[in-house]
């Protein structure tokens, strides 16, 4: 089968690759219908992370199963699924708290490289979430976000605590900020402020549900917060870029005993704890358990109530996943669909 | 009137100091009961924190009011009260959301100096509580930990989301750590984990509920936390220290979607985010809003539900307040009590 490979920084070729199948009793093998480039994929291209190449990549996919181990129960060959980046049993005593992403048995699919023709699913009963039916053509952007960005955003807000009576500010306005917006607002909060100074994200922030917009950033965005919220600060904040500014930016912009949601992945930051301490916020995140949410946000795009697929402003197919990272590095796209 | 100050880091003296007096007419002037050496005043008398010298000390208090200003409403001269260690407003947005130790109005009682006979209190209807009654003797210990240490504490747990079901490890066996466990237990939590090696301050993490001890620090310590709870990390975790090893040994106790509530003011902590990123718990702490409990915590003292003043292990005249900065200094006290 093809499949992206990265090569070293900002090398990503599109080759033959092993074809997977059934490795144990609990795994799938579905056929992909999409893929896409995450934000993450960019540390690696662009040298911020290590890469230890050749690597396939990718970890957001849907699409339909075709081969099940003998042990799994709730999805069948010719099902359209939804998965997350991370594998989990869905079972353990984490999982059943709601944090699937710290599964005591979980699994990177990234390692496993998504953005392919196929893919191997470990712990497939707890990993995957079948759509009721065959889903439109038109519906596979919006449940493919579902996988990652979608499910990130929302726990960024639920993190947060998005909710009604609440202003919650949004620091980055990649895919996963714009998604924390529209998930602010799914889950009640009054009043949603996007941190953005890119004119077409302002507009999708706003399509989403963002009542304000703030362009100024780092300390005069958290002065300019603070201006517009009785001088206290956001109640809830999503900090979805992973910089030490970005972290400083969200905590700053958080009042006494607010929350702060944070789901980029970190990068280079170290926390005062001093600060924190006076700071007084609560703050949670981390590896979005995106599984939990999978059932809400699959019904919320089947029954048309969100549009999360706008995210991709990019439509390229797989053999062209070199464009696609390109893109997006350089801020042309916000994201960027591989159609398989 | 007499009064602690300290004149640079070991240099404690009782000296005379200008009495105080009503200055705004939201103010209280009390008379002291009794005062206390805190944790946080032993950063400066090690130097590890700067001290701008001659500097008044303390900031628990328990006595009875003797003036107050014209605009004073819940309390009158002669009743008993007790008081936090900010003071605050009770009614700004910031105090109604139960932050009170970041009222925007709020003042900091440790540079007017409790550790002494008289001591003004700022926005008094908002600082103080009165006691149903007068105390009897022995009832004065118990009430003056809930001025700082008890409301600490228990601050502590209610971030750690200490209750029923779940298992809670306190870092830190000073009268906060202490306390906490206290505050644990009074909060249903159903498993409490002392981690101390001091036998004396076990056995009072004993009596006040832990129904387990820990000897082990560090990574040892975050090993067995893991051991006894099914290799998952407590739910709930009290750091009541403020290093970077007990911060670590706090993080590192806690399972994937569990709380850290941390309470010891932080000193020289820096926290990696990629980390506490991965950690995936919960974070919150801060300066404890021991206002909001108050009423509670006085009601437990009051009916002899609780009896939390067994955490002083020393019991001075404030005129020997050199003795007991000493004593918490080398570790010999847990907590000295100054009688006014």
């Amino acid at each position: 089968m093809r499949g992206v490979v990265m090569h070293a920084p900002g090398d990503i070729r599109v080759e033959r690759r092993e074809d997977p199948g059934i490795v144990a009793p609990t795994d799938a093998v579905i056929r992909l219908s999409a893929s896409c480039v995450c934000g993450s994929d960019l540390w690696p291209y662009r040298g911020i992370e290590a890469v230890e190449g050749p690597a396939p990549m990718g970890h957001e996919y849907v699409g339909v199963v075709e081969e099940v181990g003998s042990e799994v129960r709730t999805v069948a060959p010719g099902r359209f699924v939804v998965g997350s980046f991370f594998a989990s049993d869905n079972t353990c005593e984490i999982c059943r708290a709601g944090y699937q992403s710290s599964c005591v048995r979980r699994e990177l699919m990234g390692t496993l490289g998504a953005q392919a023709e196929r893919l191997r699913v470990p712990l497939a009963d707890g990993t995957l979430v079948a759509t009721p039916d065959m889903p439109s053509e038109d519906l596979i952007p919006s449940l493919l976000t579902a996988s990652d960005v979608l499910g990130t955003g929302w726990f960024g807000a639920v993190a947060a605590q998005a909710g009604p009576g609440r202003t919650v500010a949004v620091v980055g306005d990649g895919a996963v900020g714009l998604l924390a917006v529209l998930a602010a607002r799914q889950l009640g909060a009054e009043r949603v402020i996007a941190m953005s100074r890119h004119e077409p994200r302002q507009r999708l922030a706003r399509a989403f549900g963002a009542t304000d917009i703030v362009t100024e950033r780092g300390d005069e965005g958290v002065a300019r917060i603070r201006e517009m919220t009785g001088g206290l600060g956001a109640h809830s904040v999503v900090e979805a870029v992973g910089t030490q500014e970005s972290m400083l930016q969200a905590i700053g912009s958080t009042r006494p005993g607010g929350h702060v949601g944070y789901v980029g992945v970190a990068h280079g930051v170290a926390l005062d704890g001093q600060e924190l301490f006076f700071s007084h916020v609560h703050l949670h995140g981390g590896p979005a358990p995106v599984r939990q949410y999978l059932p809400r946000l699959i019904d919320l795009i089947w029954n048309r109530r969100i549009d999360p697929g706008r995210v991709f402003d990019l439509d390229l197919p797989l053999d062209r996943a070199a464009e696609a990272y390109r893109a997006m590095d350089e801020r042309r796209a916000v994201k960027a669909l591989l159609r398989v």
